[in-house]
């Protein structure tokens, strides 16, 4: 993305481009480095975040606000290009109708929940690790006689999960959106069982939630350090299916490798097409939109009708597809 | 695709389902497989094609129309899935136009040059390939200061040229949609050597031509066999720029490994809700239609508005976003 | 493997072979499924356990040899091929020594800790997919300049861990066969970050301990159900290195996901090469006997060898090797 | 390797480090790059060749060898280590016994074929791309019923072909080391389809000859340009078989794909322990030695047992565990 929109503003606009290091926290700092052709060779097949990633907002910090505009009058920039989830994208918005801020935003999360675009740069490599790994899973699934249950990222909503659950043939999806009834889970594993089919994938967003109260507050949220925990609802429902079930049952957490690494072709080519799309907002003045795919156009839209929401899935997916296969 | 096609068949209408092998060979003469949920066992993540693949259309054999007709009266069809491109869809138009028979269409091929949806199926799995071989070209281009010469599919249609062009960081891409100047790219190359840029990746689709006559008079299109030919333009694009500008040049064929393997995870989702999507148009009675994706819908169109075109790529993602990087 | 072995041993010894499902416990109740030529076809690159695995031993059953025996009285079986790990192997020695039944063994695990051969089957394969989700995991290290703890399969050796640690570019790597010193893995991480190095990959095998006794009471071994627990060791590394350095660390679990699916090229040679070795053993009566990789040539030694020990991983690649790039 | 070469080196022995690009023009010409532990940070997963590759020896060069050694003198060189296959390995040799210069050879080749060594640098990664090409050729093989004629490379020796081959399920592979009887394949095709089996894949390196002069007569070797040609032996049989048999045959030429991008994770940490074992060599003055891997240890062995000559693949392997496939 950084390389579409460095070539696109340096060679077609003549632009001069620096990039801030450590989000938020670099453009309060003013920590910058140069973004221009000759220094980004070789960047395409490279996964990852170049800048660095910080949570984090200038609206935690008194004055925070006051040292992004410091920070636009200081460098005399003409416009920000915010890359992000909901998160940056909120801020980015509030910064543009707080203090009038030329600010366009791009959305690039795996977690494919950005209200306004049909997808964020990032989902579909997420999708394609955890599909590779799924589609392992089998194997020791089958080999073993066991349930499998596979926690994926999504603490907002099931995108990965229905994706990579339909991809990877997943027994039965488990999404933030729903909350699910374990009682159902279980009869559909012995159902299974019954069938002679003893090997189960269960594939769980990191969000979904039990109805039963007592279920939930099973569920470990939080690490001794406040971090959000890994495998909470995995090892909840994992234990409570063995327990109902007597199957033989094992969690796997694929945590953190979901992102990184060399994205898809086909992200590879969203995002070009954003930083394309962005670079051109910017000379279009489109301040406060963000860049958006829509069927297969790229355009923009207003952060306002992003801000505070988070896109659920594709519901006539989950229903009418992705359970079609469920059992 | 089948696997869907067969569990919300079977499971959800109480379908009978079974399957032609070989194509329209195998309608004509009633060979056939039983499509069932306990045969399918296992197939999710298997790539190819379960019933075989033919070239040929009933319209090429005397009769051949009336055998399939004859096909449905026997076997007392409900209705016929024609999964295919544009040739396969072109004949299930034409047979339901012909004769009335109860057919619907899936958009199933490479080329994604399919009018009327926006990704037909096995694109994405396709560009994939493509593009991870071309990642592993810049290796050898960059240690021998070479320009690599690289074709991909694309008869009539530069699809995956521009995607895994865009994708893998090509110098150049050429298409069937755009006559190309072999001037203009001899010239883009040498400029790139006098920059000190001395590797670089061309990537051709099978059907891009030259606009010069003589060049063209080059290319040899089919073999000894009369089976089309595999690099004709690449080798001669290889052999003119070494000739002209005297860089070490080579060409690559990816030729058949861009089909078949396993599907990337976005085409396993995509062929899934192409299935469901193609069994409920059967209960919908929606003949001469086939299914389609618009946006991040699935949904159906006329095959009549198929039927004698090609999609051509996207012209703006070539000239806004693809040239960016040429050079 | 099972290809090779039916191929040689029908094809060219004229050999009839059955295959017991689910391990012993398919011997002692004789539930086998035939295996031929013909029924294999397509075989080759699907990973995985035809046959099914199953935990125990004859030994842990009343009878339980008696059982095994009455199966090749009853089957008139030649031969009987064990394919396994140590586990496995000692079964089949003891067998083979305590009611001389023909047996042979072939090494397969993906732990390489079988003494007396250089490499098991499925090594190769759980390095490769640990290697690459440790390259993704640089990204988001990188980006979040964070310390990653990822957990490697390994209860009693280092093999995995050292191979994709190594591979994977790791800061430091844990084995079971030296135990570890917190403190100077705690001070390697905060030299590297005084040297502006931020993010480190901690690479620890699941059999790794801690010198410190107070830090080894922490590991939780053994979840509710007496299931090993994945990631005992990599919580507690994690959770100290965060408690004592105060840089943010977060753990990742291989787990389920370093076995199953294709294997490696190298993989499918090394199997099909031990499945001609161990048809050839049998008709050479080799029993007792085991296949072994030796340098580049696969020969048979005796499973008295092997028995009761595990092969720790090659010290030098250890110590001169892997530790040149730690910190 | 060189990040293993430069991190002992500078670390452990407190070396100064410096890469000549370009191979021997580098070094005739002193064109160097600094080589250092920071300079190098984030190279490991990155594939291909860091220094840049040409063909051609000082040898061909008026006063070639002198100007090599006055490299030596004007820059106060106290070794060169030289990366390659057989060519650069002689090249090494000769100047060092020559001029007595104190060189360490590594052998790095996707060919596999140096003596001295059970496995080269390289060979690992190239068998893996050409096996995943051959597993998807499976789909389109069986789907069009045809025979597909895949060249992978292998000049002198069949190494590559011999092991994609066993690892992709080749029905035959034909590799230099023993010319190949044109008739048998196409007997061996035919009694295939006799029994059933449409769909059959040819594995050739490049190198192979046939038997039958007048068939040897029609490859084409080299192009235009006096590049070798590729794909000429593979066109051949393809047309051969597709003439003598009638059965669809189609060829593929993996070619370039087969070098260059990440390396496996085994071939990885073989680079690294050349790497530290080279830098090793150098400190224990073993010049006109090469690293080599033997059994599972890595040692040197003399260049002069290495030059001239070239390594075929293990017989034993072809014909006791390939053949059993064949057919």
């Amino acid at each position: 993305m950084i390389r579409a929109i460095v070539r696109k503003g340096e060679l077609m606009y003549g632009d001069e481009l620096v990039g801030f290091l450590d989000a938020w926290d670099g453009v309060m700092d003013r920590r910058t480095i140069p973004l221009n052709v000759s220094s980004l060779r070789g960047m395409l097949p490279k996964g990852g975040t170049l800048l660095g990633t910080r949570r984090g907002s200038p609206y935690d910090h008194d004055g925070g606000p006051e040292r992004v505009q410091a920070t636009f009058r200081q460098m005399d920039l003409d416009a920000l290009l915010v890359i992000g989830g909901n998160g940056s994208l909120s801020v980015a918005c509030k910064l543009h109708h707080d203090l009038g801020l030329p600010i366009i935003g791009v959305p690039k999360t795996i977690d494919n929940d950005v209200v306004g675009t049909d997808m964020t740069f990032g989902f579909n490599t997420a999708v394609q690790i955890a599909t590779d790994a799924i589609d392992r899973l089998h194997t020791t699934a089958e080999s073993h006689d066991r349930v499998m249950v596979v926690e994926v990222m999504g603490r907002h909503s099931g995108w990965i999960a229905t994706y990579a659950g339909i991809a990877g043939g997943a027994t039965v999806i488990l999404i933030p959106e729903e909350p699910f009834d374990i009682d159902k889970v279980c009869e559909l594993l012995r159902s299974r069982h019954e069938r002679g089919r003893y090997a189960s994938i269960v594939v769980v967003a990191e969000g979904a939630e039990p109805k039963d109260a007592t279920m939930r507050s099973r569920v470990k949220v939080y690490d001794q350090f406040g971090h959000v925990r890994l495998g909470g609802i995995a090892e909840t429902i994992a234990n409570v299916i063995e327990e109902r079930t007597g199957f033989e049952t094992r969690m796997v957490l694929l945590g953190h490798i979901q992102r990184g690494g060399t994205p898809t072709a086909f992200d590879r080519v969203l995002s070009t097409r954003y930083g394309v799309a962005a670079i051109d907002a910017v000379h279009e003045a489109s301040w406060g939109h963000m860049v958006a795919l829509r069927g297969d156009v790229v355009t923009t839209t207003p952060l306002t009708d992003t801000v505070g929401k988070t896109r659920p899935v594709d519901m006539h997916l989950y229903h009418e597809v992705a359970e079609v296969f469920f059992g």
